[in-house]
């Protein structure tokens, strides 16, 4: 019995070689006559590359989020963090077919998507919730901008290569005033990317916690800290240089002195389907050497 | 109205030049007809230093945490954390009086006690509950020691000067082998001690989460962790050299090869008094030497 | 005796406040029969700022650099840096007068600066001889940019956010290659600055040593590397997104992929005369606030 | 032509297992005509385990680095520091054969033995000096202990999991105050060891400087610095608790309060035998899973 019968694709874009990939799925779940949707920029794509996949309902992420009940997600972790920035307010399950390195979000080998698949349209996979956080830019009264991120939100100094320097208030109380490079707010998703660069802690997934790790702050005592997911951060920029709000690396905001993010937990999670042989600290543990067990 | 009608009061050991500030305390809180039980290691402290307090109903810790609904902890954080694990299973709320330097934990000012504990015991001030750690050590299937900390547990090595090594386990999960100096597994209120000088991230006050800080250990990729408070730890020392397990940085037990260390949050919280302009972030600011707000 | 009979004074640009000091200073080396010359920007200054000096004889910086055997520089650390790349072929001393911080190359504090520069006139001074680093940019086989640094010279991602990488060469050995936000080459003088906040060592001022210094690594093993100063460093840029390359965070120059970036040390030293109570330890202790000695 | 006419063997302790490689290496240098010692230890190690070695020159340590033009090491590092140190004052050079992991002092792999040595006796090697620390430790105004170190000499707290406090001067001048679990102070040979797991920077193989490298200091900016290798460096214990000062982590000195420890380069370098395709940065890379050239 499928728990799955209509199932949207979203692929890495600018990518023709993973036409064959493509086709091969979209005929699998044609056979296994599930409702099939392929996100639309796949069709510009075709057309582009010239290849040509079977007779295929294209529509718009957002469509495909209201009418699927589960979206494959073809590409890496950095197709994963896009796709689910957009389907968020739909609360539909994504499960991430890795074309390249293993991926903590996108967990379905290449080599295995068929048979693995196969497991997962029945129902026989993990699933987490991912907490996203939203952060809004506020430039006196007025909101001027508002983005989600499923990994982090990163304020971060540009070209001219000179540290920044802001203030931080979390639930309204004062933190520190802060030169660096930048801050990062990560949730647990982003803790192994670009926090852990910067020297932050690994939140464990699901931990319901948000981490603020400054980049290379002027101050060592600026340590990393970690704070409940109910909590709203504000950044107020006091000297923003050619300051740019990051959301997973992916979109950007250019803020300016004085401006102030505000940062809270989005309404909704992203649910992450993940095989059943899934093991969190057994791909931290391939990802960072991590010593195995001796016997 | 005095919320607290039964109070306790606990003293830093072998500190005969407290003894003033603790008769000034008794005397106030028989003024304020409160009922007032001391610590009765400081009977053997008034005999030994030849110092006299006002007639007073000494009892040990545990009688002192069976019948207060207040205990006044006076020392630093050293003898708080220590009066804590004490008392915790009688959930009696602590304050706590710092003689010499500002601490997390003891936050009214020996020069403002009167004052503020006059606040205090009418219920004017802020409640923190605070976690605390159970750790167990299992030899085969035998558990030959159990404690608890309110700041961390510690596996360390000795005098030896040789790296130990130990598997981690959470719940029952392998998550890697290391080989270090030692782990730390610390709350919120501890990761701003030791875990800190480790390098740890902070756990902001009241996080439901635990961290696990590694000792220098041989792979640098070995980074702070941070977990769900109900997660349990489980540590299997597989070469423990002259390793010892601490409490607090105030009790031990010598654990050899082969002993499993289970850790778990405790069954009761610690709920500590403060001061209403306590600032859990100022405290930090002040201590760790943070940029204060411009404006 | 004097030891200086001619001496130079350059000032922080854009800063009509230091108008009296400069006067002050003018004033004072005028009266000691020194033969004065000052930066010609200070001219401009002088008209756009409508204050006037004593009559002064005003000169490029490479004038002066050849004609005085002493330059005084009123600012801070940034000008002294300035400065210092400007005149280093002609390897006249500098001293510092620090307007506002105390900094490690502007001793000289602007409340005892007549007393203080008194002494140094007659040769009552420390000596420092610092290493600078020079780095040439290469395209194909043609060098296309070069420059000096006092401080680092940093290779850094700029407003995209995107990591970039670099393969890493010690004397035509190869090191590493590296995904990171960059890298900061830095003297010992450099050590304290920038290099400190991407979690460097110090190198003693005075040692014959460059460190490098990887900024947010993707690899957490890339850690800081220190070599000897006569070694050869080459940077092939490898994947350069929108990479620049700082000078003192003071001058750049924008990187291509397969740029290579090759640093050595300057042929000339800069000579910092410092004051002869200055302590470099202790400056270190005030700035970082490192304890002090008990007794 | 061989270079080397007389050589000298030492084992690493408790090793039965290497009987058959020592005996192999013994027959070897017996057929090269090359005048053979090795180590008593061996003799009484042939005792206990009953294995045989061919006829053979026994003779101390001291006897043998009198004696022989090279030694060679069967072992590890671990065996390799303890024979530097032993030989240290003869200036004989040590090419380490090592029998298990990689590592950066026993180039020579078990299994090319024989062909590696082959090239080495004629000469066909690298030599790299290595520096030594002398640590000497003084109670009022005796001194009473002293030992070298060829990796790093270590104050460091021991079981009671206290931290212990200090003063650390250089060249007479005071650098600062700590709390800590200990000070590294480490050669360029050291770097990759102990202090690397500590925080510190990788000193290059040759750099004339030493590294103090705090361990879990109480004070956050209490950071790594590198010295030149002339320097004095003295640690005044002013709260030793259960401190330990390790030398190699081999061997050991119970230090007390007001201890001062003293440390100097030792007047003699080591002399390092390496194979001809020795890179030292190429066994970096592989020992921390650095990056590779792409190309």
């Amino acid at each position: 019995m499928k728990l799955y019968r209509s199932v949207g694709v979203i692929t890495r874009p600018d990518t023709p070689e993973i036409a064959d990939t493509l086709a091969t799925l979209v005929c699998f779940l044609h056979e296994q006559n599930i409702n099939v949707r392929v996100d639309e920029q796949c069709r510009t794509e075709q057309q582009t590359h010239a290849f040509r996949l079977p007779e295929t309902h294209f529509c718009s992420k957002t469509e495909l989020a209201q009418h699927c009940d589960l979206i494959i997600v073809l590409g890496g972790d950095g197709t994963f963090l896009s796709a689910a920035r957009e389907v968020a307010p739909y609360h539909v399950p994504l499960v991430g077919v890795n074309l390249g390195h293993l991926g903590f979000l996108s967990q379905v080998q290449h080599e295995h998507m068929i048979s693995e698949l196969s497991r997962i349209l029945t129902g026989k996979h993990l699933t987490e919730e991912c907490i996203m956080l939203q952060a809004d830019v506020w430039r006196e009264s007025e909101q001027i901008f508002q983005g989600l991120a499923l990994n982090d939100v990163v304020l971060s100094r540009g070209l001219a290569g000179k540290m920044i320097e802001f203030e931080v208030f979390i639930n309204q109380n004062f933190v520190y005033s802060q030169r660096s490079d930048g801050l990062i707010v990560s949730t647990p998703t982003g803790s192994t990317a670009y926090a852990l660069a910067a020297g932050g802690a690994i939140l464990q997934s699901g931990l319901r916690a948000f981490t603020l790790v400054p980049v290379c702050p002027q101050s060592m005592t600026n340590r990393p800290i970690v704070i409940a997911d109910e909590s709203e951060i504000e950044i107020l920029v006091t000297k923003s240089g050619d300051a740019r709000l990051h959301y997973d690396g992916q979109s950007y905001f250019d803020v300016q002195t004085m401006d102030r993010i505000v940062l809270h937990r989005y309404e909704h999670t992203v649910r992450v389907i993940q095989p059943l042989h899934y093991q969190y600290y057994g791909t931290l543990r391939q990802k960072l050497h991590w010593g195995e067990q001796l016997v």
